[in-house]
C-alpha cells in the first residue's frame, strides 16, 4: 500500500502526567498517545515522526510532528478527529498536508525553548507544575552577562550528558534572553533559548548554570570557562524537567 | 481558654479537584484542607471563616479567610507552617496578624470575580480547567453593551438562585468589564465583576448571560429587561464552575 498523505501536526501538551514524548513499552507518553488516537483512525499502526524528544515532565506549546495516511482527510477534520482520540492535556493544535519530503526532525531549522523559573516566598498554585521555584533573590543582570557567553556556535560538550549517542556537540544559539515579569506575589522569571538544534539535557543544564549565577554560586566568567573547557563537569545542575517548554519549532 | 490571636489570610487555589470552599462530611474541600492544616499546629480544631464561599470547581486567586489561634506566632513562620501541611494546589500567600473584630466575611467591602472564556478552534492544554471553551466567535462589543445595563444598584434576583436563603437580593456591582486578549490560538475574554456582595451563582449567570448576546441568541435590551422582571427564567444559563476565579477581597 502506499502511503499517501504527508501530515504536519503542531501539538502542545502538558507534559506533568508523561513520561515524556517517546513512546515506552510502560508508562503513558505523548508520541505514545498520539500515534493511538492516529492508529484509531487509520485502522492500522501509524509512526509518528517528532521534530524532537521532550524529557518527562516537559512541556510543550509548539511541538511539531509529521505522519502519513492512507487517505487524504482535510485538515481541519483530521484535527478534530484526533483530538477527540486525546486526553485533554493533549490537543493538536493545528494540522497541514505537506508535500511528502518533509520531516518533523530533519527539515527543522531552528527550535525555541523556555525555561520558567518563580521566584518569590509561595509558589502560587497555578504556577507550581511549569516554573521552577526558587526561593531567593537573583541577580538577573549576572545571567544576562553569562547568557551572552554562551551564544554563538560552540561546542556544548560541557552542557549535554557525556554518554550521548549524538557525536557532534557543536551547536549555533541564536538566542538565550532572559525577561523578568514583576507581580505582587513575585518575579516570573523566563529563559528563551533557540538553536539550530539542542543536545540532550543541554536547555535544562544552561538553567541551571544561568541560576547558579543569578543566585552568587558562580560568577559570570566561570560559564565561559566551563563551555570552553567541553566538561560536564564544570557546568551547573541540570535544572528540573517541569520548568521547561518546548516553545517553536522553525522549518 | 481565651482565643488570643486573629489572622487574615489570603489564599490562592486551583479549584479543579477540590468539592468548592465549604467544609462537607464527604469530600475535599478548600475549608476542610484550611482547617486541618490549622489544627496541625494549633493541636485542636481550629475554625476558618472565609470571606465567601466558592461553588466546586471555583478557584481563587485571592480569597481571604481569618481565624484565632490560641498563641501568638509570627506571620511569615505561620504561613510557612500551614503551607507545609497543605497540598500544592492550595497556598497561603500571605498572613497578617488583624484586630480582634476583623471578620472576612463581615468586614468585607466589596469582592472581585473573573469569569474566563477561551473562544477558539481548540482549548491548549493549559487552559481547560480555567476558562470555558466557546467555539464560535462573540461579539463582544454586544456583551459591553448588555454588561453596562447591568452596573450600578439593582434586584439581581433574576441571576441567582430562586431558592436562596438570602433575602435581600439588592447589590451594587461598580465594576463588569470584559476585556480580550488576541492570541494565535485563539481569544482569551475576560469578564471582570465588582461589588459590594454577590448572591449565589450571580457572577456565573451573568456570564451565561454576556455569553448568549455574544452569540446573537439573546438581544443587548433583553439582559435589561430580565434584570428589571426579577425572574430567573429571564436571564442566561448558570455559565460552568471552572471558568470563575474569586480575584480579590478588600476591606
Amino acid at each position: 500500500m502506499r502511503e499517501k498523505s504527508n501530515y504536519k501536526i503542531t501539538i502542545q501538551y502538558d507534559g506533568t502526567n508523561y513520561h515524556g514524548w517517546q513512546i515506552q513499552p510502560r508508562g503513558l507518553t505523548i508520541q505514545g498517545e498520539l500515534q493511538r488516537a492516529l492508529s484509531l483512525l487509520d485502522h492500522r499502526a501509524v509512526t509518528l515522526h517528532g521534530a524532537g524528544r521532550t524529557d518527562a515532565g516537559v512541556h510543550a506549546e509548539g511541538q511539531v510532528a509529521n505522519f502519513f495516511l492512507e487517505r487524504e482527510i482535510t485538515p481541519t477534520k483530521l484535527r478534530e478527529a484526533i483530538n477527540g482520540n486525546l486526553p485533554r492535556d493533549i490537543r493538536v493544535m493545528d494540522v497541514e498536508l505537506v508535500a511528502d519530503d518533509f520531516h518533523a526532525r530533519f527539515s527543522a531549522q531552528a527550535k525555541t525553548y523556555g525555561y520558567k523559573i518563580f521566584s518569590g516566598e509561595v509558589i502560587p498554585p497555578f504556577d507550581y507544575r511549569y516554573a521552577l521555584f526558587h526561593r531567593d533573590k537573583l541577580d538577573v543582570e549576572a545571567m544576562r552577562e553569562a547568557a551572552s557567553l554562551l551564544m554563538g556556535q560552540h561546542d556544548f560538550s560541557a552542557f549535554t550528558v557525556a554518554d550521548s549517542e549524538v557525536k557532534d556537540h557543536v551547536r549555533t544559539l541564536t538566542r538565550l534572553e532572559i525577561s523578568v515579569a514583576e507581580e505582587k506575589s513575585g518575579k516570573r522569571i523566563l529563559i528563551t533559548a533557540t538553536a539550530d538544534g539542542f543536545l540532550r539535557y543541554m536547555v535544562r543544564t544552561m538553567a541551571g548554570t544561568l541560576l547558579d549565577v543569578g543566585r552568587g554560586f558562580r560568577k559570570v566568567e566561570e560559564v565561559g570557562e566551563a563551555l570552553a573547557s567541553g566538561d560536564r563537569r564544570n557546568a551547573g545542575q541540570t535544572a528540573k524537567a517541569h520548568g521547561l517548554t518546548l516553545l517553536r519549532v522553525d522549518y
